[in-house]
Formats: C-alpha cells, structure tokens, sequence
C-alpha cells in the first residue's frame, strides 16, 4: 500500500520502517520539524516535508502518528476528501476524525517505542477500527502485513487498554526507577535487579498475576511490612507507595 | 559438597535440584510438613524426615530455607555444634545466627521462586556473608558452583536489596493484576497485556530506567492524565494509586 506518515517520533519511525519493510511504500513523511522528517525519509528514501500544503494526495492511507493534542490541529490543516485518515493513539476516540474526514479509521500498536531499538511487530497486538466495513478491510489487510495479532476493538475499549498499560508500562518502569534509587542508597548498582525484572515479566506468559504474587504483603507478614516501612522513614513518599500497595495486595488474600 | 536442606518451599526445592544437578550431594531434607519434606526428597533420591532430633551430622553445610520467622524457632530445637549454619533470606541479618551457631553465614540467591517452575541459576545473583573467611570461601565454592553472579554484600545491604525487589518484583506483579482488572471491566483478555509486559522489562537490559520513561506523567500531559483519573473515578483505591505514582514520575522530570 502506498502510506503517508504523519509524524517522525518513536513510532512514526518504527512503524514507517516495519511497513516499508513488509513491501509497503510510504510515499512521504511530513513532520512539524524539517530536520524530523528528512531524518526518518532518509532511512526510509522517500520525500519528506513540514509543511501541511505540500502533503501528498498521491497516498492511499494517511497514518498520524503525532501527540494526541497534535492530531486535531494537524487535521485542520489539510483538506482531506475522501482520503482514508488513520490516528495511531490510545486514548483518542475514533470519533475525532469525523468531522474533518468522510473516510478514518484507528491503527493502535499496542507496544511501548523507542526511536533507536528496533521492535519486532510479529507479535504486537494492533488494535483497529474504522468508520466503514469497506475501510476496515484496508486496515486490516494492513494489520496483517505486520502481525499476527489483530484486535477489533472499539475507542471505549481502547481507552481502557490504555490506562492499563500505563500501570503495566509507565508505573512498573517508575519501580524500576525507584528500586534503582533504594539500592543507591546502600552503594548498590542497578544490575542485581535486571534477571528478577526479567523473570517477574516472564511468570505471566504462563501464570496468571494474581497467582503469581510474592512477597510480605500476600503472605501478610507484618513483621516484614513494618520493618521496610521503617526503613522508609526518610523517604516519605515511598513509604506512602509502599503502604498503599501493600495494603491493596493485603484485600487480594482470599 | 554434603548438605542438609531444612525446608521444602518453592526456594528450598529449586535450589536444591539444582545443587544437586551440580553435583553436590543433598544429605537430608528436613520440613516441618512430613509430606513436604518426603516430596522433595523424592525428587532428590534422599532420606528426609520432620524431627528436629533426627537432622543428620553427616553434612558440611545446614542449608535454610523456611519462613523467616521460623528460623530462630527452628535453630533452638537442634544443637549444631560447630556445623556451618547458612539462612537464605534478604531480610534477616546474619547476627540472627551468632548465638546458637559457631559457624555461620547467609546465601541468598536473589530471585523469585516458584516450586514448579525450573529456575536457571547461571544468572542469579548469589549474596554470600560468612562468620569468617574460611566460612566465606565455603560459600563461595558453593555458589560459584551454581551462578556466575556472586556478590559479597552486609547484612544491612541485603535488607536494602530485598526492599527494592519488593518494588520491582512484589508490587510490579500487583500492577500486571491492576492491569488484568482494568481490561476485564470492558470484557479485554489479559493476554493483550503480555508483549508490552515483556518489552517493558527488556528495555532495562539496555537502558537505564529513568531514561526509559515514558507515558503520560513524564510528558506531563494534564489532559491525559485528568482523563485517565475520570475513567476511575468508580475505583478509588486505583485513583489513589494513579494519582501518586504519576506525582512521583512528574517530579521526576529535570
């Protein structure tokens, strides 16, 4: 298929490059910011461009890959016809595009991105939606190019994926973070958390979360739970975290 | 090496298979539990037994692995002489061992455990502590047999090392289970959840986790976040949690 990417950032640029390499043909990439664009359409070796006037028509799918409060400035920039637009965000229903375009739909890869480390799409789950039967055979057909799980779901439902994935994502990434600082502390490097991140990940493919559970609080130990809130005393924040979830893993106990 | 096994949980059955398949001999299981001590010993081709007066003398190291707060109960049923008396939990100081015991230490392989999931050692941290330099090497011996990973840390680290895996390990497996709830609200499968679970902690082989942050809190993105916080409004416990966890991420912001 011939695709217009709107956006240079992590997932423009991953996503750009898995489809050009599954034989797909992006056409052009527009960025707000030159230098973006032409970084991205130089490793792609397409035009690029930053000025909304100069987007191709020449495209049959138009994907936005922008911030989410981006994406209804940009639309208005551009008229759109009846070319087929497609946002890539979470939490934005599909509705939005409604107004500004007669043909839209919503392609979520559902995968945290960086710009330099290069994903595997096999096994990304890529939620679609979109606003015809006729529309959604296009994203789908595309979906399929790249992987193996393809989800139908709707915004209401991919809103709540999103605010799932903010506490499996962004708030665990935040512990790690935190389990960083508390080792610090004592003149410990971070190393000697990375193979119990790694397994703690891996349980889940097998086990579900709940069974699974480790530690003080399942096993309401409170002889434990008391000694670590101490020595948390000057750091009354993570004694806040650390109480709160532990007190919420303490209700899960049948 | 000749040792006895004073436990038969999740830690006590993993680390002496493998012990075993290293080709240490496990002298003797002991376990509170009849059955749990003859089940593990059945696994290993060894005597076991659930008195306290019938642990054999026959061992260079007492090796134990049972809840914390069973271990001084347990060392007062027994006379050890001047045996090698090892504990392997993060939380308990060596000093624990020092009245009853002429020669002791700690082993603590740093991992979370399950009975019937087969743990490679190669890559666990072992944190080894001894009563002397010669109980040191002993240990040393021991664990360089299992991992490549040995580190030698106080009493007063290894009670810092186990509060952050409380962190990175016990309340981020909470937060797949927050996860799970959240998605099963709009009647979502856990299974979505899984490739992002696992890109997540892979991201921290590489690079370090402040610098893997992303997500709506480190872009402070007031709208997101006011929205995300709407969606549970119906769930205070995990509005709680949202609210404070991404305050911390916002401060963290240079």
């Amino acid at each position: 298929m011939r695709i217009c990417m709107i956006g240079a950032g992590n997932l423009a640029t991953q996503l750009s490059l898995a489809l050009s390499q599954k034989g797909h043909e992006i056409v052009q990439v527009w960025s707000q910011t030159a230098h973006h664009a032409s970084d991205l359409a130089l490793k792609l070796n397409c035009p690029s461009t930053n000025e909304s006037e100069k987007i191709t028509d020449d495209a049959q799918v138009y994907l936005i890959a922008i911030k989410d409060e981006a994406i209804v400035p940009f639309l208005n920039r551009h008229q759109w016809d009846n070319k087929l637009v497609v946002h890539t965000a979470g939490s934005i229903p599909m509705s939005t595009l409604e107004t500004k375009c007669l043909n839209f739909g919503v392609f979520y890869p559902f995968q945290t991105f960086s710009k330099n480390k290069k994903v595997d799409f096999d096994q990304i789950p890529i939620c679609i939606e979109a606003s015809s039967p006729q529309n959604l055979e296009i994203l789908n057909q595309l979906a399929c190019s790249l992987s193996e799980n393809i989800n139908f779901y709707n915004s209401d439902q991919r809103k709540q994926i999103h605010l799932a994935a903010v506490f499996v994502n962004n708030f665990v990434n935040h512990f790690y973070t935190i389990g960083e600082e508390i080792l610090a502390e004592k003149g410990i490097g971070f190393e000697i958390l990375k193979p119990l991140i790694l397994e703690t990940a891996q349980k889940i493919i097998t086990q579900d979360p709940q069974s699974s559970q480790t530690g003080p609080a399942i096993r309401n130990d409170q002889i434990i739970l008391n000694k670590q809130l101490e020595m948390l005393t000057n750091r009354p924040d993570l004694k806040k975290i650390y109480s709160l979830i532990s007190e919420r893993i303490i209700q899960t106990i049948k």
